[in-house]
């Protein structure tokens, strides 16, 4: 378990949300995205190792839409970085833990990703990372 | 903004909740203290340069407590570290931010700590923490 990658956040729109963490906070803003197979509009805020991701939903039938729609917005989920995301996920399973990815699924950047249900962690959605090995 | 200082979650009981987080997940517990403050028993998991901790509201009266009857527990709120938390209250409040501590709170060991209004944040509950500094 190498760091905490991010904490999520959904907003209505990150526009609007933005002159709180970053003029007000003083967080500085790496870059917005639209990230399609999210269905949502994400800024990245770093903050020391970790960062902050603004989540826009842009689809409200997905999960996030309709938390959005629910909650108007919050704490959404957390991700944790790992060095090795299939042992993770086996050792998980063997603790009778319910995932909602069994496999870890894949970004086009490489990074793997799995997300652990709710039911098992005590109510906080919890999100595994393994990023793409850097070459050389 | 140095880092995410912690990430806290309300739990209805940390003997419980552990499994998941320490044999399950992997996370070294660092420690289990009593808060008396909080009116809660924390749970220590540092990952990288933050640390995860669980909150065991001991009296349903506070705010944690309600939290935990309205919610059944999960992320409660993030703190973030910064090196001057008067000059980040001061530029919150030039920003119209609504702070629910207008001026820091000391705990014991002399971290000095304030809470933002969840109204101003978009729905999350967020803490700064100005740690004392080291002598020497």
């Amino acid at each position: 378990m190498k760091r905490v990658h991010h904490i999520a956040i959904v907003v209505e729109e990150i526009e609007t949300a933005l002159p709180f963490w970053q003029q007000a906070l003083g967080l500085e803003l790496a870059e917005v995205e639209e990230v399609e197979v999210m269905k949502a509009r994400v800024a990245f805020l770093p903050v020391g190792e970790s960062r902050i991701e603004l989540v826009q939903p842009t689809d409200p039938e997905t999960g996030l839409g309709r938390y959005l729609d629910k909650t108007g917005g919050g704490l959404h989920h957390i991700c944790l970085e790992v060095d090795d995301i299939l042992a993770h996920l086996a050792q998980l399973r063997g603790h009778g833990v319910e995932l909602i990815d069994e496999t870890p699924r894949v970004r086009e950047n490489g990074t793997k990703y799995a997300f652990i249900h709710p039911k098992s962690t005590g109510g906080v959605l919890l999100e595994l990372y393994q990023l793409p090995q850097q070459s050389g």
